[in-house]
Order: structure tokens, then sequence, then C-alpha cells
């Protein structure tokens, strides 16, 4: 089984590489390879019993998609994107690589299937920007695309195009409509969805975070862990059972802020509590009332994709994964 | 007043191009330029008061569309592509066309604003085959795009594009998802939904048709003078009320094959019926099993677009359009 990860470096990424590592096996079967590339080089991981390579490439490149796929992986997980933001700043490489970039990669397959047989499981992460207000009070699973950001439509296209690679056999295509992944582990960044990570993160070890929206601002949750485990399902799950429709929005929390304040007063004290800063700002305010709230994901929960239920163990994962299992009294 | 009409030697757009012509305005405006493009040249309409040019191009080709945007026209109705048996046959012309013809064009008006400004009206013609089986009795407004063709698949990444280029402000798009366009003028031709209007178009003159399929089959209709009644009202309409949702799915009339044929009874008599020969096809039957039946074109009809409302009707104007007003007895 050989393996590549298109966007190692990122968070989600390096999660994912060391869910691998650690267990060695992939639906059923021995990982023989990883290759591990992104933008910039990812860090190699300590695992000399498995057979690793980095690579740092731009898919936006068009001679690059050829390369990756020479070695026929059997698993491609593709996770490389220009976020949200700097989409909407930079439209012409928010395409390039967006779109272009995913769209080489699914043609370097097709194309390596011309001279034998062919057909890599794809596992496409997708976003909860494919959807655009107004919305449902939960969104469905039959609920159209109609993407308010240009990275949103750059999803929503590697969508189609992944289901039409799929339903003409050159790939077994899997997308994945993320949540908003919290806590995201680290330190704050320009993500106008950050501070849902942050109210939580900081104040976990003793630092300040602003709030800039009311605490009844509802969104749509799951951890790191649990986006890793939806990767390694998408990548394992019998697809036959998908037919033409090749993704899926993923399971999730749907919360308010007041809620995960509650939950994070539940694990931490009012102590804790006492470090958000209210600063209201209006226009990420504005932002995140348009941004999707809640969805009824019982197609993907009927196939087999886990995501939290309550806020206590969300924070409850992130002080097992990244603060060593113990809160600093 | 300038228009671009891409893929005017089609029925459709030999239609549209007469009614502009015929009326010298559009949207309450004198039309002083139309261009006429097509893969092969249209017919030059006669019409010595307006400024009409003709041209043969391929819109695969990547130089051409800067070409066609170069007189910044005001209204461009693209109605070019690849037919959806013949994108499922050739993938690769399907794409180069219906994709990255259509991209090239959304391009090169982006271009073009970056000098001055620029927003022309672009009237994108898309199609009902960007829904997939299975499907609800009607399709509301909110239905999700899953193609089950690479045809539909182009249709709907062009949707996208279109609204993500509206919304940034390069062009002013409407989409409009035509219905089956019945009785299609002509000889039969090899599209698997020939039939529905074969079996009424054959035996009002007298010619013997081929049915392949049961009575009690479904579909979705407009005629081609609705059609060109859409594609003039979305060149026309103010699409402030649109906001983020571009493409519309139109509205038509939802009848089986059984209701066709009554319909023909009534205006041609039994002699009619009777030149209709039932030659069960299993495959054909599939595939139109697999087609949209009914929608509840709500959106598109607050908004002011009108279809017709029996199939006595879309014959009455068949009849008028094409056979001189009358049947030969």
């Amino acid at each position: 089984m050989n393996i590549v990860i298109i966007g190692a470096a990122g968070m989600v990424g390096r999660k994912l590489t060391s869910a691998l590592v650690a267990s060695g096996t992939l639906a059923g079967k021995q990982i023989d390879g990883l290759t591990l590339v992104d933008v910039i080089e990812p860090e190699m991981p300590r695992a000399p019993e498995l057979n690793i390579t980095t690579r740092a490439i731009d898919i936006a490149d068009p001679s690059v998609a050829e390369t990756l796929i020479a070695e026929r992986p059997d698993v491609i997980f593709h996770l490389a994107a220009i976020v949200s933001g700097e989409a909407e700043l930079d439209f012409e490489k928010g395409y390039a690589i967006n779109l272009d970039g995913t769209r080489y990669l699914f043609e370097a397959i097709r194309q390596a299937g011309k001279s034998e047989p062919y057909c890599p499981r794809f596992v496409f992460t997708s976003s909860i920007a494919v959807f655009g207000a107004p919305f449902p009070d939960k969104i469905g699973d039959e609920f159209f695309q109609t993407p308010r950001t240009s990275y949103g439509t750059q999803k929503a296209i590697g969508e189609l195009l992944l289901a039409d690679y799929s339903r003409r056999g050159f790939l077994d295509g899997v997308g994945i409509r993320l949540p908003t992944i919290c806590i995201r582990p680290g330190k704050p960044n320009k993500a106008a969805s950050g501070f849902f990570s942050s109210i939580l993160r900081e104040p976990l070890v003793g630092l300040e975070a602003v709030l800039p929206v009311s605490e009844d601002a509802r969104h749509w949750h799951a951890s790191p862990r649990a986006a890793v485990g939806f990767l390694i399902h998408a990548a394992e799950m019998d697809t036959t059972v998908l037919g033409a429709r090749r993704s899926l929005n993923m399971p999730g929390l749907s919360a308010t802020v007041g809620e995960q304040i509650e939950a994070l007063r539940r694990v931490a004290g009012d102590k804790a509590v006492a470090l958000i800063r209210r600063e209201p700002d209006a226009m990420t305010a504005e932002m995140v009332e348009g941004w999707a709230k809640d969805f009824d994901a019982s197609r993907a929960l009927a196939l087999g994709f886990r995501a939290e239920a309550s806020f206590d163990e969300i924070i409850a994962i992130h002080i097992k994964d990244e603060l060593g299992g113990e809160l600093l009294k």
C-alpha cells in the first residue's frame, strides 16, 4: 500500500501523517510507502520501518501532478489549498491552486490509467464553504451548493470533477466537507474563524483571548482528531454505496459560543472564562452570520463517519493531544 | 447596444438571432451591432439596417475569447456547447469546449475590465442535466446539483464560475437551465431525447415516427419560442434581485408521452397518432428514467420567465412557426 498526502505540512496533514505512521496500516493493509508533499517540504516523521519521501512542490505547476502519480499510489489524500481569505484576496492564485492544481491531479491519474488500469482511492478535502446563506436551520444532504467565496466555488468545482472522474472509472473519489476544526492547535492565526478555537485554547493555558461576536453565534465544529478520523475512514470505506454522489457533509457539533464558554467553565473554571475579552467586531459578526450553523449529516453518519457529541469532549481531546493530558493548575 | 451570440448557428441561436433582428432592440435600447459566432460560420441574416458580423471560431482555442471581447459587447449570449452524447463519448473535447471554452470567455471579460470598468450581461445556457437521479417528484429551486453526465458536470461548473465572477463584479451573469426543447424543428437527430419531438413533428406532416419508451414516461418541456423568450428575458431582467444565486431552473411543462399523444390527437386526429410506431428500446427507456421529470420553478416564474401551459399550445407554436400556420390536410 502506497500513499501520497498532498498538503502534508498543514495542521491536519501532520496529524494524518502521525496517525498513519503510528498504525502502519490503512484499510487493513501494510503501508509500504508514504510520500509527503506540500509547498514547503514537510517534516520527515521518525519511522525508520516505513519508506517515507518528502517533497516540496507546487501543484499549480502543470508538470508536477504526473510525477506525483508516476509510482501509481493506491491512496491519495488531497488536503492542499489556498485558504478562504487568501483565495478571496488573490483571485488568480486561488483558482491556480484550488481549481487547476486539483484538476491536474485528476488528469494525471486519468492519463496514468491509459497505459494500464489504474483507479486509486482519492480523498478530497472539501469544505462547508460550498454552501452559502441563506440556509435552512439544518443543512441536509441534498441542499444545493451556492458558495459565497471563491474558495467555496473552487471546492464545489473540485467536488463536481471528483464525481465525474469517479463515475467514469478514472479514480475512486470521496469528498469530505470538513466542519470548522476546533480546537485548532498552535498560535492564533488571521482566519476570521480563528476565535472559535482561541477562546478555548488560550484560556486553557492561562492566556487572554478575544471574542469578536456575541455568545449566541452558532457554528459547526469538529476536533482535529475527528478530522483525521474522517480522512482515514474516507480512505477505507466501501465506496460502492456512494453511487454518483461522492461528496459528503461530515458530522460535527453545532454549538453557540455561549455553549463553548460553558464547557470551558466546566473543565477549567471561572478563572479561565474570565480570560475571554469581549471586543465586538461588526465585520467578523457579519461574516460568521453568513456561515453554516448546523447540519443534518445523516448520510455520513450512516456511512460510519463520527464526530464529537459535546464541547467537553472537544476540550478533553485538546488537553490530551496538545497539552500532555492535563491542565496546569 | 452591442451583442455577441456564441453558438449562433444552432437551432436556438438562429431563432434568438431572428428575434433580435426583428425587434431591433434589447432591454429598451437600439441594437447597434450583432456578432454571430459558432464553430461553423453562422448564416448572415437579412437586416441591412443592423451592423452584423459573422465569424467561425472555436472557443476551445485560448486566443479566441479575447478577440470576442475586444469590442466590449454589452450583452453576451453563450449558447455554444458540445452536447450531452458527444461530451460523454469524447471526454477531452467536452471539457475543452464546455468547461475551458466557457472559462476563457469569463477570463477574457475579467482581463478586459482591468484597463477600464467593464461588466457585461452574460447569459449562460445551462441545462437540467446538472441534476441527477434520484429526484424528488418535483425538483425545487434549492435541490442539489449531482450531474450524471460529463456534460451536466461541465454545465454545473460553468454555473459556479458564472456566480463567482458575478459576485466579484467581473460580469453580470444569469444562468438559465433549459428544459428539453420540444418541438425541435428539423430532421430527427441522434439525441436520445429526440423522440419527444419526433413523435409530434413527423406525424404532423404525415410521416412515421418511432416511440422507444412507454406512454407513461414523464419529462420536462418548453418550446423553442419559450427558450428564446427565456434568453431575452435573462438579458433584460433586473439582476440585483438574484443575489449570489445566479442560475435558475426555467419554467416548463411536465407531461407524459401519453399526454403528448393526446394533444396530437386533438390537433391532428387519429390518423396522425396512427403514424407513431412503438419500438420499445430498453436502453433509451432507462436513460429517460434517469432524467428530471418535473420542477417547481417558482423562482423563475416570480422573476417573470414564462413557458407553455399545455402540449396543445406547444404544438400550435410549432404549426405557426415551422409549418406556415396550418396543417396540410
